[in-house]
């Protein structure tokens, strides 16, 4: 009934892998201008008209009867009571999670240190969490209620004052369990808004949104086009691209669970992609067979079957080591090492923005209640960024107190440079600290 | 002759100060459709004729008479030869300046860690280098030595094993003290190639220049149009802005000093930003007389000039605690506390890039050699960010081990939380590691 999966064989030792494997791995980047410029009309009306665009986007968009701004506003009360009406196991179940989640977190937290030289010069880096931040949470389906925990939590590790919440409630439709979750995690003001026009409410502030100073969440692609637009006057967390799950089995683990495995990560969208690499090609042949057996039986099948079979492939190495330089190359967003004595091969892997280590650790322990963050780079950009973090709420300034001393000494140095690139408003400023100078020059003598 | 200065001076406590200080801080975005279509051909040549492109763009912009990529190549013998050919003070000076700034940045180096729970778990933060990095350098006049150190130490301190660098030589004219500076920082090769199209070969790679992970340092409005395009391809550190410079000054510190701050900032560029803020009247009298004796001795006399009638302001408030509110809202990229016992008040800044504290650390210290770094965040992106560090150059990975008991613990939650998101595969993918369900699943059984 079902057609055999025609997900992807490849070989390593192929003369052509590294092309196809480069085929694969091609995502297209969306510039689409008419996105654009719809984008950029929306944080235009925002910017002009605050919540009467608000009222006006919300109740075109999201097919509601908004009256006033006070029915895009969720109360307090409203998120305990959510908590309440959930399930008993959902509520520990979360409960469980961001403790777990917070308590991971903790240990990001960085705090401010100086050092004083001979001397006296004072020397050091001063952390201080953001005063506010917004997180975006997509609505309906994709209103995912660990992706709650995983935002506002780490916000609110790092001391962010104001953490708020936007979650577009398309024909009134709201979560439950992600409400209950904004509750746990801290979140201090909910707006029932979405699209361009809540990344643009937050990034400019209207008459009831406040001014965040950075906007974190995944969303739909008027989402993230409003994000970039607005980087710069916020900060933003990362542009995320479609999720990817790549396991390296050395085919003794039940193929069953690696199936899953790669379901788990297929089941999210039919761009997501999961590879699997082991050197056992009996193994890789095993899989196939359970692929075809339990793909009939899972709810969302024909989303896991599309990502499968256009998206994901098998990949035939020579042995771990060969699958470790593959896993270089690609820089997975998940990366599971289901392999005997995994912690041997951790010090090879150079980029991955999550590493699960052994058989029993699935990617989906991780996504909800492991500790670490979710929210992970994806496309290959874990080469050089890293998972959403404590440091990401967090920011530093430099502190340089330098002693009388200590400004004369490096006042020299300052001098020689400055003059060296022509910039000698530079070169006299530091010069005027010079005590020696200080006789021979009538300005530079303190009052 | 030389016309009496016009700097904007305002007053705190007037009913529409901070409807004049949003004025003043106002930029104009940079969104020129010209500009970036020539940008996004220049990507698209170098992506698709690689060093043809380099070598064509090369000859046409820098006025070169380019023969091949090895006319575009600069040897380490090179930089050796230009560390020979600057003076000895020049040379000291770059040392002392590189050595401080590594100490300093050494104190930022993260460490992996990692910490097992009661059921034998592991969780961490695997904390690695990026693989290599590339350093944009300006031409000419903007060619910074200084810079070249403050971009390619912190990314030596992290661990990068490649570090290039590019630098355009217009007319064929090269800046020692910048090659020398190279040579200090340890940067391991360098290319004569600018503007766009030395972005995007860093992006993108071509046969002779190395694809980097990581884009860094500043330059005018075609280079930092092509970060932007070629942001998520690699990673960038920043859309830097004008430079700016705020001084809070109590009266008592010579106001010879005070101007020739304020003048280091504006001497860079007519677009540069100089504020003063003080709760004595009669000081920013002083200080307006004294811009007025000084712009005259000044080298760069007509940038400053622009840049203090058109950019800049005195402000005054009340006291010390309103500066600091006015700090705060203003976000500087530069803060100089120059103020009796300015550690008091350091609690109460919120945002700053860096803060240069008490009379005798003025802003030219800070720019070549205290030690911290002086590519920092400008038009109030101190809000949300920080100034380049040794962490803008290492990533981390997220590490999971769970132990057969930590895992089906975690199962549960995690299946729970799954099932409440309708995302079936990652509940069974948990749920197949239950150890109470392995009996009843025969797929769940390890093999």
């Amino acid at each position: 009934m079902v057609k055999p999966t025609s997900i992807i064989r490849l070989n390593a030792d192929d003369s052509d892998f590294t092309h196809h494997l480069a085929h694969l791995l091609r995502r297209e980047s969306v510039s689409d201008d008419l996105i654009n410029q719809r984008v950029l009309n929306i944080i235009k009306a925002v910017r002009e008209c605050g919540d009467k665009a608000l009222i006006d986007f919300t109740s075109q968009f999201d097919k509601l009867d908004v009256k006033s701004m006070s029915d895009l506003i969720i109360l307090h009360e409203r998120l305990e009571l959510a908590l309440m009406r959930i399930t008993a196991p959902q509520r520990d179940a979360l409960m469980i999670a961001a403790a777990r989640v917070r308590s991971y977190h903790e240990k990001q937290k960085q705090n401010s240190w100086s050092y004083t030289e001979a001397d006296g010069t004072i020397l050091g880096q001063k952390v201080t969490p953001l005063d506010s931040a917004g997180l975006y949470v997509p609505g309906g389906k994709a209103s995912y209620p660990s992706s709650v925990l995983m935002n506002a939590i780490p916000a609110k590790v790092a001391g962010v004052a104001e953490v708020i919440m936007v979650v577009p409630t398309p024909h009134g439709e709201i979560n439950e369990l992600m409400l209950a979750a904004a509750c746990i995690a801290g979140v201090d003001r909910v707006f029932t808004i979405g699209g361009a026009q809540a990344i643009a409410a937050m990034a400019y502030g209207t008459e009831s949104v406040p001014k965040v100073d950075k906007v974190v969440g995944p969303g739909n692609i008027y989402v993230t086009t409003a994000k970039r637009h607005v980087f710069g006057q916020v900060g933003i967390d990362m542009i995320a691209g479609p999720s990817e799950i790549l396991v390296v089995c050395d085919g003794q683990t039940n193929p069953a669970w690696i199936v899953m495995d790669l379901f788990s990560q297929a089941e999210h969208d039919e761009d997501a992609q999961a590879i699997l690499i082991s050197p056992d090609a009996e193994f890789l042949d095993k899989v196939t067979a359970i692929i075809n057996e339990l793909l009939p039986t899972m709810d969302r099948a024909a989303i896991i079957e599309k990502s499968i079979n256009d998206r994901s492939a098998l990949i035939l190495v020579r042995d771990i080591e060969q699958a470790i330089e593959v896993v270089n190359l690609i820089a997975p967003e998940h990366l599971e090492l289901s392999i005997t004595n995994p912690q041997t091969w951790l010090p090879h892997i150079r980029h991955a923005g999550a590493i699960f280590m052994g058989r029993h650790t699935s990617e989906a322990l991780g996504d909800y209640c492991a500790g670490p963050n979710h929210v992970l780079p994806t496309s290959g950009t874990a080469r050089f960024s890293s998972p959403l973090s404590v440091y990401d709420f967090q920011k530093r300034s430099s502190i340089i107190f330098c002693s009388p001393q200590g400004a004369s000494e490096l006042g020299k140095t300052a001098s020689v440079l400055a003059r060296g690139e022509s910039l000698s408003a530079h070169a006299r400023s530091a010069e005027y600290r010079i005590l020696d100078l200080l006789d021979s020059n009538s300005k530079g003598t303190e009052i």
